[in-house]
């Protein structure tokens, strides 16, 4: 089953009290919760339990349901997803928590090669260093792949007499609601998509009172970066 | 493709800005954004704008797309529902405006072996009326069809010397936050889903100070009417 329609179920049970205490949830009940036939709710009931959705009990003859941490989990980070569809439409909202690199932002911010082309780009010299920092929630996790795959502002890499450079992409964002940078990506990074790393004018560490572990937020416009 | 489906991918398109305005969405960027391949995401926007929930238009040789309004009111219905299940899980939640009906309630809620039956369900003697409620949110139209075809407490019907009286069936509610009260669906209804009835020990009409155009809302409790 795919993912976005297991949601949709979780968000039907959770409805039904589910996700808050065991409900009697007999399939008759839960084909008309879920506006299928009893053998389909069925099915789909099963694959819950077969996923570590649902935990599943017969008490008395009856079946009685409940989510599992993981879906409260999931459905939790799913509904924060859609707020941000309404609140915040043409965004992507993304939170996590402030971590130290090895120093290796600070290097590569200070080529004269990126620095023309992020001048160009963005209408100032970044200050060198980037701040990273690392996301927990699933769907920012995957938000921030689909951000990666998308075409932002191209800088393009170069070579300088030792080394080779790489392809590097700018994300304009907004970040804590008040600093204008951006969310800067190398073809070559070394992180995974749960890292996202932000570039500024300013030394957003010190403009914004950060140290690790500090849970800052920031916002990528999509329709500027398409 | 089942309208459940069809919501997620909505509320996908609202997220990057469609919701809003224009956007263009080349088959790529789509692909990212559902997480399907370039293929199916073409297929999904195909269907979506068959059904009139997208608005696509060609410029210099892009797509672009925009949510129609059926799409958006949809959306906008569906997020309340999910915000429904945080807010209220284990509960319907209604909204409706009041209206006169012709007065069948009176006749019926009067019948001494449904009062007789009422009292053993819910502990009081109701007021001799039903209050009519026209629903319009679709979503909370079908929530009424799930919530008529479950158990509730069951009133059975009875026969006196002219004519037989049919089965009735009672799920608790919480009018206006305040007043208890239950909905009354007699499989007999003259009402489609979009009309819900209400009792309770008081005239809720003067009780809650209601004319016809009012709008009221009451919660249903689920873990109980299985």
């Amino acid at each position: 089953m795919r993912k976005r329609l297991i949601l949709t179920y979780l968000i039907d049970l959770m409805k039904i009290g589910a996700g808050e205490q065991m409900v009697r949830a007999p399939t008759t009940y839960l084909a008309h919760i879920f506006g299928l036939s009893q053998q389909s709710a069925s099915r789909v009931l099963s694959e819950l339990s077969d996923l570590g959705y649902v935990i599943k009990e017969v008490k008395n003859g009856s079946v009685w349901i409940k989510l599992s941490e993981k879906a409260k989990q999931e459905v939790r980070s799913y509904i924060n997803y859609v707020l941000g569809a309404i609140n915040h439409p043409g965004e992507f909202v993304f939170k996590g928590r402030v971590f130290s690199g090895m120093g290796e932002g600070a290097y590569y911010m200070s080529q004269p090669g990126y620095r023309r082309q992020f001048y160009a780009a963005l209408g100032y010299y970044p200050y060198p260093g980037t701040l990273n920092v690392r996301l927990t929630d699933p769907i920012m996790i995957d938000q921030n792949k689909v951000l990666r795959m998308m075409r932002g502002m191209q800088i393009r890499g170069f070579r300088d007499k030792s080394r080779t450079f790489g392809d590097v992409k700018l994300y304009p964002a907004v970040i804590m609601d008040s600093v204008e940078g951006a969310v800067i990506y190398a073809e070559r990074s070394i992180y995974g998509p749960d890292v996202v790393e932000l570039i500024s004018k300013h030394n957003l560490r010190r403009k914004l009172n950060l140290t690790d572990g500090t849970e800052i937020h920031f916002r990528v416009k999509l329709t500027e970066i398409r």
